[in-house]
Order: C-alpha cells, then sequence, then structure tokens
C-alpha cells in the first residue's frame, strides 16, 4: 500500500479493477485498519472479492532495499511477494521503493531458470504505437549474455501481451551500423543475429519514439536514463505550451478555443496510461506503478499485472529457455 | 562544404554572419567553382571579407573516418582543420561527417595536454536557460578521469560563452544518491568531489531539461541516447500536435485561432537555435553543425564557433588544466 499517496489512490483503483472486471479478485496487502477505512463505501459484490491481508510494517521510500529486505519481514512488500511466491495470488503490483521491491522480489520469487538478473521493462508510446523498452535501470552493468536475456524476455511480453507476431527487437546504439558501440553492444548484436529472434540489427534512440521496433533492449544505466530524459523533455514542452497559452488575453482566448484538441492531444500523449512498469524474469508477475500515480495510473498498471497474469507471461518466458536450452 | 544541403546552405549562412559581424571574416572552404557559384549576388563589402580556400575532395557522409582520414588528403575537412592548425582560422564549422571530421581534427590538431580524448558537447534548453552536455558520442567507453576531464572543459564553456561564474556541474546517473550507478559513475563522483569544480553531484535524465546545472556530464553512449532519444520524442509530440490540431474543420478552425501560439511555442522549442556541436578538448575550435541544417541552424553553429574562439575557449581550458598539474 505504498506510493506517495498510499491507500486512498490503491484502494479505489482496485475497486475499480474489479468492478470492470467480474471475475477478477484483489488481495489488499498493507495496515488492515487503513484499508478497512477506504473500503467503506464498497458494495457487496466487488467486496466479497476483494480480501485484506494485514502487514504490520512500511517500507518507507527511501528505505535502503538491503535493510527493508533484512529486517522489515512483515511489510506489505514482503507479504504479498509471499503470496505470489505461495500461489495466493497471480501477480502483484506496488507504487512503493523500487529497489525494495526489487530486492525482495528477487529474494522471495528467484529468478527463472536461464535469467541471470531481472530486468525492468515498460512500453513507451510511439509513432506507430508502442514499444517495450528494457532494461530501465535494474541493472546498471550489462554483459551481452543479459542484453539477449531482455530481448528474449521483451519479445516474449510483446508477443503474449500485445498478441504480436514474432516482435521485432532492436538493440539500443548509437549508431546504425554494425561498426558502432561498445564491446558489450557489438557482443550483444551478435548474440542476437544467432538468437532465433526476430532482431532487426542497432536502432538509435529516436527509434523509440518513432515505432521502428516492437521491442529495444539496453543496458539499464543507458534505459533509466532515456526514460528520465524523456520525463524531463515532456515536462518542458508541457509547461512551456501552457505558458504560451495563458500569455495574455489573447491567448488566453486561444486557449479557450483550442481546449477540445489541447485535451486530445493531452490524452493521447498522457503517460499515465502507460504507467506499471513489469519486473521481469522473476517466478512470478511484478509490477512497479510510478509512486506518484493517481488512480487512474495506478489502476493501468494493475490492469498490466493482470495482463500478464492471464496470458502466462512468466510460463512462456520459462517454457522459451528450456526449449532454448536443450537446443543448445 | 558538406551536410545534406551543400553550399546552397553554408555560403549563404556565411554571409549573413558576415552581415551581422563587422569584423568577422569567413573563409569558405571546398570546390571553388561550387562556392563561387553560390556569391554571385554578394556586395562588395562582403566579398572582401570573404576568402575561398579550394578543396578538391569530398568526405561523403557515409564514408568511414579511417579511410577519410587516410585517403582524402584534399578533402575540405583536412584543408579547414589545416587552416585552424596554422592559424589561418580562428575556428571550423562542418556539417559533414561526424566520425572523419573527429578523425581528422583529432589527427591534425591533436588533443590539449591533460586532455586523453575529446568531447562533443552541446547546448540543450531547459526550463532555467540552458545546459551544457557532454560527451554527446564520441566516447563510448570513458573511465572517471575522462569524464572528470569533461566536467572540466564543459565548465569552462559555460563561464567563457555563457559568461556563468562557477557553473554548476552534475553528474548524469540513475539516482541522486552516492550509491547509484556503476562503478565508473561513482568513481567519477569522488574525483568531481576533490576537483574543485562547483559539482552538485548526481543528476538524473529529467534535470537536463529541468536545468538543475549548468553542465551535465556523461559517458559518449548514454549522452547519445539521450539526445537522439529527446529528438525521437519532440518529433512525435509535434507530430500528434499537428495531427490533432488538423483532424476535422472544427479543429482547424481552432489552429488558424491559436496560429500565433503555436507559433511562438515552436520558436520557443526550436531546435534550430541550439545547432552546433563542439568538438570539446582538441588544440583548436571545431563545431560540428546537424547535417541536415538550413540556413538560419547552420548560422547558428557558426555564431558558436565564432563565440568560442573569441572567448579563447581552447586557450582557457589549456591554462585552467595547466593550473590544476602544477596543483596536483
Amino acid at each position: 500500500m505504498g506510493g506517495d499517496h498510499g491507500p486512498s489512490v490503491t484502494v479505489p483503483a482496485a475497486v475499480e479493477f474489479l468492478s470492470c472486471h467480474p471475475d477478477g479478485r484483489v488481495i489488499l496487502v498493507g495496515l488492515s485498519s487503513a484499508i478497512e477505512s477506504e473500503l467503506r463505501q464498497v458494495g457487496a459484490d466487488t467486496r466479497s472479492r476483494l480480501k485484506i491481508v494485514h502487514a504490520s510494517e512500511v517500507v518507507e521510500m527511501d528505505d535502503a532495499p538491503a535493510l527493508a529486505l533484512r529486517s522489515k519481514k512483515d511489510s506489505s512488500i514482503r507479504v504479498a511477494v509471499e503470496l505470489v511466491k505461495s500461489g495466493d495470488a497471480q501477480a502483484f503490483v506496488s507504487a512503493g521503493n523500487t529497489g525494495a521491491l526489487m530486492a525482495i522480489s528477487r529474494f522471495v520469487l528467484k529468478t527463472l531458470p536461464g535469467i541471470d538478473r531481472p530486468a525492468i521493462v515498460s512500453v513507451l508510446p510511439s509513432m506507430k504505437g508502442s514499444t517495450y523498452v528494457l532494461d530501465l535501470g535494474a541493472n546498471v552493468d550489462c554483459g551481452p549474455e543479459h542484453l539477449l536475456q531482455f530481448a528474449i524476455m521483451g519479445s516474449i511480453l510483446a508477443e503474449s501481451v500485445e498478441h504480436k507476431e514474432r516482435p521485432t527487437v532492436g538493440l539500443l546504439n548509437i549508431g546504425e551500423e554494425t561498426i558502432k558501440g561498445n564491446e558489450v553492444v557489438k557482443k550483444a548484436a551478435e548474440l542476437l543475429r544467432e538468437s532465433g529472434l526476430n532482431f532487426i540489427g542497432n536502432v538509435e534512440g529516436d527509434d523509440i519514439y518513432k515505432g521502428k521496433c516492437d521491442v529495444i533492449v539496453c543496458d539499464g544505466f543507458v534505459g533509466n536514463v532515456a526514460l528520465k530524459t524523456s520525463e524531463g523533455l515532456a515536462q518542458m514542452l508541457g509547461t512551456f505550451l501552457r505558458e504560451e497559452f495563458s500569455r495574455n488575453w489573447m491567448t488566453r482566448v486561444a486557449a479557450l478555443v483550442a481546449a477540445p484538441v489541447l485535451s486530445a492531444f493531452k490524452k493521447r500523449v498522457d503517460h499515465r496510461q502507460y504507467n506499471g512498469a513489469t519486473l521481469i524474469g522473476l517466478k512470478g508477475v511484478v509490477v512497479k506503478s510510478h509512486g506518484s500515480a493517481d488512480r487512474f495510473s495506478f489502476g493501468r498498471a494493475i490492469e498490466r499485472a493482470s495482463e500478464e497474469a492471464r496470458n502466462g507471461v512468466v510460463s512462456r518466458i520459462s517454457q522459451r529457455l528450456g526449449t532454448m536450452e536443450n537446443a543448445a
């Protein structure tokens, strides 16, 4: 029940999820009193598909991951991850501390055989639809084999959740030519060419938004910088646009006339739609929501987790890696 | 005389530069016949401050840097860089092949003592003005000492060209805490803390556009991805905005009413203003323009080169490094 807003956001989002999915069930994990007080208004049908599991501790946003793992054994994150491990939950969504979420998930669930390190993957909008990008920050130093593992996982995600056949995979680099990039990227390109994946070669930063391929793989350092840079730029452009429209009475009239168009534009590029980054490579579905998520936004993260669970992403990755190992 | 448009863009931009700077002089290097034909309309005063130096060869945009360096000894890039070396020119601007420009500049001019590798630096717009970011792609594998050198150079650039006192320097990372990042970045942070620069610590991708500091340093791989990602996102948002305003007759009316505002916004975020990336760390000023630059855009790159030459950026870096060496 973490994130900047706590149960006041996560509980209503969960209730809304249930009303959209008549077969859905949700377990709310956290301080039960806080959760109960948010549930007062909920109707009987929905309430019957909601369960509360009490967790007495809270991982703070600035807790060190190792500390949260070692000393907060009754935190909502820990309890929820244990529910995924035991099979009582098919997926877990958290708006809490990313580092702690990763450390606890990795410790409790473990990585899938053939996966050395889980990655953080998210979907970004593009001119042609959307692009899965990974890793977005879990691994700051990747070897070529890790980039290959990311490509396999991203590919299965695009296949199972977006229902794309043989998703195209690009390797994030600083030029399209094969001679470009550092040693890790060059070696990763070789592995990708031999992998049987639909590898289209090197792509550049702008290709994320051009929609050149379905999946883009990169080192977590690079991916995180690309993501954050995008957030910063979008915010700056939004601010400048607002400022220009509120400069004087004439521009404010223009803003009134243009309001429906601007609102359609805003809706189209609304980053909240894309909320929910998956910790992929674990023996279970764990989705991280932005800490600052509002109800709509957190709801999108729940949808993502639910989609991945329904489409058996974890077992598909596991199967594919088994097949690859047998073939090798 | 390279770039996508050749002399039809570069020559008029040079002429315009001369009319804005009555004390300026320009040497045009390239196929003299092509340059002459662009100069036909130019008035006598301007013409007297323009010199043509013929270069018989052209480095193509897809020539390998090593090949361009070895086999095209009379290319316009080579001839122009030699003019900087001999002191006949104080700066060189090119819209040509970046790799070849770097290889030739490095071979002919050499790096400044204390600088292992030149970097590519450019200014990006921010909420508070602008930010110098380097390296943007010259060095795909950097050690901590290279990041320190980038910080020194970027700092002097912001000091001399933007006239900022003790410019603030940030280290691009994936979190603000000192424990974040890979080994290179952690070690670089230590060096920066001891450097005497106005180091503010780690910054994240979004801080580029938030304008958290005057200079941001990073590995060339990361910097290039951040830059290209920004280009891609800006292009996508621009396209979406145009699409929304041209959806039907009502949105087109709104576009008419909002036209002055949209045009002010466009002007404010016009990337052409920021054209001109400096190859910094060389014994001479070399500025790279976007290959696709138009006249206005190429003119900005000339202005940048001129500013750096006027403000003695190269000798200031050299001096600072001398001082640091003596202090060490």
